[in-house]
C-alpha cells in the first residue's frame, strides 16, 4: 500500500515543495494539515488550496484559536509558565496541540507518516517528535530539513524543477514562528549578541517610547482563569486578543534574551507575546494576595520545572501531569480582580481586590483595629532562629 | 553593675525618645550607634549630637556606606536576590549588617543589652534578634515598641515628661527604610489593597510617565562584580550610586506589592530600588551568556532559597553559607558587559558581549559556518522521549 | 456560662490528673476525648471509666483505627513518607486525626476549649496546636504541661490532694506514644548519644539477631493501596497489622535516630514501626517499576517536602495538600506485586510484577529478541553533553 | 600519520579483540590502558602482557587504588551519593577517573582516538564520552560494540581469524563491572523482574543469614573523611577496604534493584558495595548530629541532583561542581565518631559523639539541668501556624 504522509502545512515555500518531495522521496500522498492558532496573515482557505495546487491529496484546516487558548494558553497562565523567568513559551505550546491535529487527520486519512518543516537544532524538533512518540508511536516521523539536509536553495530548485504553482518570494531575512500567543523572531543580524534589535523586527507591538496615553484595565480572575477585562465578560481568547491590542499598543510584550536550548546550545531570540505577558502578570499578582506562603513558595519551584519540560518538548510526559494536578489544585481560591496600568513598555500592579483574600486588614494594620498579638513574637524569634543559634554557638566553639 | 544598653539609633523621634526610656526601665546607660548605609538625609553629625542631647553616654557614628555595598549588596547581585522574585530584600540585608556594628559596639563599650526600634509584628525584630541570637547570645535583646508595648503617642508623652531637646515633627503619615540599595515605604491608604501608590509616596525615582530622553549605558561585571560603567572604573558603592541616579531619573525600580512576611501576615509594601533593579537584571541578563543551562536552571533554585533565608532572618545561617559557596562558584565567568536602555520605568537589554560566553555563534547560526552536526538530533529526539514514550504506551494499554 | 474543656484523654496519670486540675482552673466541665488507634494496652472502657471516676462529665471513646490506617497511613505509604528518610511520622500523622476528634466532640458537646498533655519543648503541641488553629480557631487551646508548668510531682500532688481515684504507678523511665502505625520512645539514658538502646525498650519488634526462619511474602497494590498480602485481601489496617506481627517478628522497623525537632533542637528518638517500613519499602520497590523516571526523581523531592510539612504540623496546610494533589496523580499506575523476604532485621525485596510495568524486556535484554536501536546512542550523548562540553572549552580558554 | 588509538583494556575477551580490530578498522596503533581499581582477579602484569601479546604498541597499567578512593569515593560520601535512594554511583564514579587516564596517555603516547567497550544502550557510554567531549574534545571517540555493531560471537570469530593468542573461556553468564567502591552484575535471568538473585551472583559479601557473630566498630571522621576504624588511623583507601571485608562478612551491602537508566529504559541490577553503604550510613547518622536543620533539610536535595548528575555522566559538568562546592562547605563539622553493628545484613547505628555536636543535652532532656524555656513555645506555635490558620478560615468562607 502506499504511504501517506501527513504534514503539518503553513502554507509558505518550504512546506509546500514538501508536499511533492515527500510524495516523491516516500512514494507517498501527501495530506496537508493546517491550524489556524491566531497567527493571523494569509486567510486559511488560500493556504488550503494552495496546499492542494501542490500536490496534496488531501488539505485540512482547522481552526484551533480557541483550543489553544483553552487547553494550552490557560494552563501556562496557572502555571506562570516562562521558561528562564523571561519566556512563556509561545512556540512551544503550539506543537503539542499541532501534534493532536496531525496524529487526528492521521487516523481520519490513513496516514502512515507525519512530517514537519523544523530543523535539526532547534527545539521544535523535539517537541513534535516526542509528542508523536507519545501519542501515537506507530507513525513514522519525517523531518525533510533535517533527515533530508533540505535547504532553501534546495527547495527552490525543486520547486523549479516541478514546476510548482508558487511564487517565490524574496527570502525574507527572518525566521518567524507566530501564533495568538505570542510571535518569535530569529534572524541572522541577531546572531551577534551584540547587536540590539531592529524596530523591524516587531509585528505584535508598538515602539514603546512612543506609546500613547496610559491603558489602566482591571483584570477579573475565577479560580485562576480571566474572565473579565474591565467588567465585560470574555473568554479566554478574546482575553489574550484584547490584550495583545491594548498592551501591544503600549509597547508591552517584548523580550530579547540570550536562550538555554535542549539541544546543549545558547540562542538569541526576540519575541512579542503582549497578552501572555500582561495576563500572566496580573495572575502572578493575585496570587500574591491569594496563596498561603508555603504554597506560593513551594508553587514558584513547580512553575520552573513546569516550564523546563514544557520547553524540553515534554508535554504528554508524565511529569507534566502531575506538575499539573499539583497547579490545578492551588488555583481553587485565585479569584478577584486585578488593576494595572499598561504604559511604556511597562506594566504597573496598582490595585488587587478578592474575596478570596488572604490579606487579612486587622492584622497588617499599623493603625486602630490591629488583632496582632506582639507578644506571640518574642517567642517566635527565639524558637525560629534556635537551631542557628546552636549552629554559630558551636561554630565558635569548635575554631 | 549597671545595665548598658546599644541602641540601634536613627535620629527619628521613637529611638531618640527610646534613649531615655531605656535608661530608666532598664537602669542602664544608652550607647547610641547610628550607620550611615547611604539613606542621606540628615548629616550623621547631628544625629549623633541628638543622641547625646537625649542622653547617650556614648553615641558612635560609623559610615558603613562601602561596607554595606560590598559585603552585602554585591552578594545579592550575585544571588540576584529577588524574594517572592521582585524585591530585592532593600531592609532584610542592612539589618546583619546593623547588628554587626551594634556588637561591636557593645564589646567597645561593655554593652550588656542591646535594641532595636522595631515592633512585633514586621519581618525586621526577626532579622535583628536572630542575628544577635547568632553573633552574640550573651547580650540581652530589648525592643521597646514590641517588649514595653511602646507607641508614638506614648513616646511623645514621655517625652514631654522628660523634656527631651527634640523638636516634635508632625506625625509623617509614611513609615520609611532607606539605605543606598533601596527605599521600603508603608502607609496607611496602602493598607486597602485596591488604593493606588501616590506621587508623594517616591524619593528615588522619578514619574516613569514623565521621563527623559532613553539613557543607553554599558554595564561591565568581572566575576560577577560589576566594575565600569560605560567604560568608568567604579566601586561597588559607585555603581549602586550611579546608577541609582541614572535608573531613578527613568521611574526605573519602583515595586508596589504584596508580601508574605515571615510572622505569617502579607502587607502591602512600596519599595523604589533603582540601582538594585539595574544592576540584578544585567547581571542576569549577563549569566545567561555564561552560566551552563543545568547550572543556570539549578542556580535559580538555589536564588529563591537564598532569598528566602535572607529574608526570612537567618544571613547569619549555616545554610545561607554553604549557598553562597554555591554561587561563588558560579560566578568565575560570569564577566563581560551587558547594554541596556533605561525608559519610563523600564530596562530594555540590547546587547551582550563576554569573553567568557558560552554562546558559539557557529553552533548557533543558520547561516554559513553553521558547524552543528544535525544528523545527532535524531537519536538524541528518540531517547530523550524514550521513558516518556513507554509510560505513554503503558497509559494507553492500562486503561 | 461555665467553661467545657474538650481533652485529649491517654488514660495515664497526667491527664487523669489533668481533668480535676483544668476543671478548677478553668472554672470548667471536662469532656474527655479518648481514641483507639491500635495502640494495645489497656481496653478502652477501662479508659472510659477512668475518665469519669476522675471527674469527667463525658468521656468520649472511639475506635478510630480504621480511620486511621484509610486517611493517614496510607497517605503516609504513597507519599513514603520519611522524615528525614528514616522516621514514618508515626506520631506526626496520628495529632490531626485526635484534632479531628476533639473539635467534633467539642461542636456535639459544647466545648470552649481544647487541651492536651503535651510540653512546650516538643513537636506534638504545634501539631496540636496549628491543627486546632486550622480547624475550629474559635476554640481556646490550653496545655496544662506547658501554660501551668506542670510536672509529674505537682501532678501526684495535685491528685493526692483530691483524693483521685487513681493507683499511682511506679514512674516508668520510658515515655512513650504509639499506635498501629508504630511506637516511639524517649527516656533519660538515651539522652546520652552514645548511649545504646536497651533491649526493654521495643515492644513492637523481636531482637533481629534471634529472628527465627526467613518469612517470604507478597505484598499486592492496587493504584498505590495494598490491597493483598500472600493473595488474601486485606484492608489498610489489616495489612499493617499482619506486618507489624510478621515484620515484628524478624525484628524490622527499628529506629535509632538524631531528629531535628520543629522547635529548633536535636533530639535522641527511637522507634519501631515493622508494618510501616515493610509497606513503604515494598510501595517504593513497585514505583520503581511503574514510575516514569522524570517523574520519579521529582516525586523524591515532593515526598520529601511532604514529610516535612507533616512533621512539622501542617498537616492542614494548603501546601500539604497541593503536595497530595500531586502525589495522588502519580499512584494510578502503581499496581502489582512485590516480593520479598524478611529476616533478621533486614527487608530484601527479591521479586516484582505488575501489569503496569514499564519495565521493557525486550529494550532492557542483552540476549535474544533486543529491540534497543543502539545506533540512536551517539547522537543522544554528543547533544546530551554538549552543553557541558561548551562550558569545559569555555573555562579552558578563559584560564 | 597513522592513528593511535587509546583503549581502556580491561583484559578480558572483548577489549583484547578490540586491539586487532581497532587496529584493522582504523589502520591505526593501540595503545591499551588499564587501571587497577580494586576490582582484583588477575595480577596487572598479566593483563598487560596480554595487551602486547594481542599487538598494542603500548600498555599501560596504573594503580589508581588511592586516586580513586581520594577524588572519587570520598566525594560520594561527603555527597551521601545515592542514586534513587540505593545506588552507591559504583560505576558511575569510577568512569571520570578512567577517562582521565586515557586522556592523559592520549596526551602521553600520541593518541588520535580514544575507545571504549561499552555497549549503546548502558550508561557507561555516555559517562565515558561526555568526559571525553568535556576533558579532550579534540579526541575522536570509538565504541567498537555500538559503532561496528560488535558481538561476541563476531569478537570470537575474529579472535579466531586473527590467531589471537588468548584462551577462550566459557562464556560466564554474568557481565560483571567491579572496583573498591563496589560490584555491579547483570545477568539474563534477572532479566525476569521476578526471579530472585540467586547466590553465585555474589562475590564482595556472605551470605547475610549465615552471618557470623555481630561485629560492632566506631568509624571516626574528619571534616566529613573517614580517618580511623576502631581507633586506628585509616587511609580512605583502607577504610573501604576494611570495611569491605567486615561488612561483606556480615552480608551487607546487597542490593537488587530496578533502575532508571539515562538512555530512558528501566534495567534490573544487582550490586554489592559493604564498605560504601557502611560508610555512608554513618557518615549520614554523624551529620545528623552536626549539621544544623535547614542545611541538613537542604543538602538532602542537593545531594539527589548531584547523584543524578554523576549518574548521568556529567561529573565534569558546571553543575557538579557548584554541587561539590555546596557539600564541601558543609563538611567543615563533620567530625566525629560513630558506633555501629553490622550483622546479618543490617547496619545499626547506636552510638554518636562528636566535639562539634550540635545535640545540646540541656536542651533535650526532660531531666534535671533542662534549660529549654517552654514559654517561648506558644507565640512561636501561634505565628508558625499562622499564615495556614489564615489560609482554612478563608477557605471556609470562601465555600
Amino acid at each position: 500500500m502506499k504511504n501517506r504522509v501527513v504534514l503539518a502545512y503553513s502554507g509558505g515555500l518550504d512546506t509546500s515543495v514538501a508536499i511533492p518531495y515527500l510524495g516523491k522521496m516516500l512514494d507517498a500522498d501527501v495530506v496537508a494539515v493546517s491550524l489556524d492558532l491566531g497567527q493571523g496573515g494569509e486567510d486559511m482557505d488560500s493556504v488550503r488550496q494552495r496546499a492542494l495546487d501542490c500536490g496534496a491529496v488531501e488539505a485540512v484546516v482547522v481552526d484551533a484559536k480557541d483550543e489553544f487558548a483553552e487547553d494550552y494558553c490557560l494552563p501556562t497562565v496557572k502555571a506562570n509558565g516562562m521558561y528562564m523567568k523571561q519566556y512563556p513559551l509561545v512556540s512551544a505550546i503550539s506543537r503539542p496541540l499541532i501534534v493532536n491535529h496531525l496524529v487526528q487527520a492521521a487516523k481520519e486519512h490513513g496516514g502512515t507518516h507525519v512530517a514537519h518543516g523544523c530543523t535539526g537544532k532547534g527545539n521544535d524538533q523535539v517537541r513534535f517528535e516526542v509528542g508523536f512518540m507519545d501519542t501515537a508511536p506507530e507513525l513514522e516521523i519525517v523531518a525533510p530539513a533535517r533527515d533530508y539536509a533540505w535547504t532553501r536553495d534546495k527547495a527552490i530548485a525543486f520547486a523549479e524543477e516541478v514546476k510548482l504553482p508558487i511564487e517565490q518570494s524574496e527570502k525574507s531575512p527572518f525566521s518567524i514562528d507566530q501564533n495568538v500567543w505570542g510571535r518569535a523572531v530569529e534572524t541572522g543580524f541577531l546572531e551577534d549578541l551584540w547587536n540590539p534589535p531592529t524596530k523591524d523586527l516587531y509585528s505584535y507591538t508598538e515602539d514603546p517610547s512612543l506609546s500613547a496615553a496610559p491603558d489602566e484595565l482591571i483584570i477579573s480572575f475565577e479560580a485562576g482563569r480571566p474572565v473579565a477585562i474591565d467588567g465585560r465578560k470574555v473568554t479566554m481568547l478574546q482575553a489574550i486578543e484584547e490584550l495583545n491590542r491594548r498592551a501591544g499598543a503600549q509597547g508591552i510584550g517584548r523580550l530579547d534574551m540570550v536562550e538555554d536550548r535542549l539541544v546543549g546550545i545558547k540562542s538569541r531570540e526576540v519575541y512579542e507575546a503582549p497578552g501572555a505577558i500582561a495576563l500572566i502578570t496580573a495572575h502572578e499578582a493575585l496570587e500574591d494576595v491569594t496563596l498561603e506562603r508555603e504554597l506560593a513558595r513551594y508553587k514558584r519551584l513547580v512553575e520552573a520545572r513546569w516550564s523546563e519540560e514544557v520547553y524540553d518538548g515534554l508535554w504528554f510526559g508524565p511529569l507534566k501531569r502531575s506538575l499539573d494536578a499539583f497547579i490545578e489544585s492551588t488555583q481553587e481560591h485565585v479569584t478577584g480582580d486585578i488593576r494595572m496600568v499598561l504604559h511604556a513598555g511597562k506594566i504597573t500592579v496598582n490595585g488587587r481586590r478578592s474575596s478570596h483574600s488572604l490579606y487579612d486588614f486587622n492584622l497588617a494594620t499599623y493603625d486602630t483595629g490591629d488583632t496582632f498579638d506582639q507578644t506571640l513574637a518574642k517567642g517566635f524569634v527565639q524558637l525560629h532562629g534556635l537551631s542557628s543559634k546552636i549552629a554559630n554557638r558551636r561554630d565558635r566553639e569548635a575554631r
